[in-house]
């Protein structure tokens, strides 16, 4: 199981090498986590906005890190759907991403994450994604 | 307007930094572009893959690319919303990002992204994203 | 203001008449509504499942009247997107659609909607959706 | 196999009732469907438009008929995903609905479907959806 911060960080590096450039795990739970990602230049838009790539990668790799608390190690799990909706402007601070599963099965799970800028008061987009488990 | 192919690549990297790192514009029309990126080990997955993220990422850029043909330069037109649904593995190879321009109005306008791997043969991913045009 | 049962009720049976055979208000407040829709036979798949185009229809019907708690009367407000996770099969019950606006603004708005089967404990679908809302 | 047109509308009569009531194949192929609803006055919104939910149940089971031509039959495979982005008002006009299969598997299946109001030209809808296909 994939249950600590520290198990659940060493196995994204090891397994989604670019999910680490989308943030870090901060807390984490049975079918949940939260990640933050200090937002940087590089991650910035015109009007100090941060880019709806950098939102997407974050929401994916947050909710796959959910699932693995539910399933995991399971490395090869892999999106097969996302759907994300841009609420507001992101201000040039910090992003949070909370993702928790909404259904698992054998061969195939469902998650939602929330992401906000700076606190969880301020919401800037909503993202469900469809992941698809192969048979172990 | 944005019809050529050195007007439109110096808009995106003056407009949307980040998406240069999606690749790069290699053909243009009236609605519609052909991006292309070549991959480097940074995009992979276990197993050979390219991350979701990156084809994301590829996606965003080229719908709002084949955007501004249309209502170029509009630097502050944004993403409301994007769905992707993964079709197949990518081999890790380039990858090309076809996107057309299905509707635009005044406000907002939808397009759609057709993502193959190494050839047009292959797809591997389709998307379709919404945008939000501020009044000029 | 469209804040009361009997109002809104009113203005979904003048406004859009194909919703009301998705059920019926039972509760609304600022931004929010519960539907309820007492399932029938004519809304039953084989093995006794609720079909999706119901609970598709029950979804946007539910968000649009949320939108119009807010905005309302606006009766040209038509949807621009619409994204529907099923995560469970419904019992052959009573459905509960429990709907809230997500963000508003002049030109467009966006809402989730959670799809229960018989309580509120047993979520069957997820949807989010965009409205376009016409210049008044 | 489910190839010609009697017999894949006879199998949505007896595996998805509801559909029939979003029109009736008019020509089938391997892997595709073109479906035609003669829009009468129930499925109208004010100002002649044609309901969000009419189009959305037209998606549904033209998607899920196409893939019956690769799959069935497969009366309990069931719509995990769908996402529809809305183009253009339709006319007051037969709608024509041309889905096809983009992926199957043994476990899930992609589509798209083209809606359009009274010919092929006028295109008014876009749809995306996932299906998950019970082993069998």
């Amino acid at each position: 199981m994939l249950t600590t911060i520290p198990q659940l960080t060493a196995f994204i590096q090891e397994s989604f090498p670019e999910g680490v450039s989308f943030g870090s795990i901060e807390e984490v739970g049975d079918g949940w986590v939260l990640m933050r990602l200090p937002v940087s230049d590089s991650h910035l838009r015109p009007g100090g906005t941060v880019s709806g790539p950098t939102m997407m990668g974050m929401a994916d790799v947050s909710i796959w890190a959910a699932l693995q608390t539910k399933i995991g190690p399971s490395p090869l799990t892999v999106t097969s759907n996302l759907n994300i909706n841009f609420l507001a402007k992101p201000q040039p601070v910090d992003m949070l991403a909370r993702a928790r599963v909404l259904r698992v099965g054998k061969r195939s799970g469902v998650g939602e994450c929330w992401i906000y800028s700076g606190s969880e008061e301020q919401m800037v987009a909503h993202v469900t994604a469809n992941y698809s488990i192969p048979a172990s």
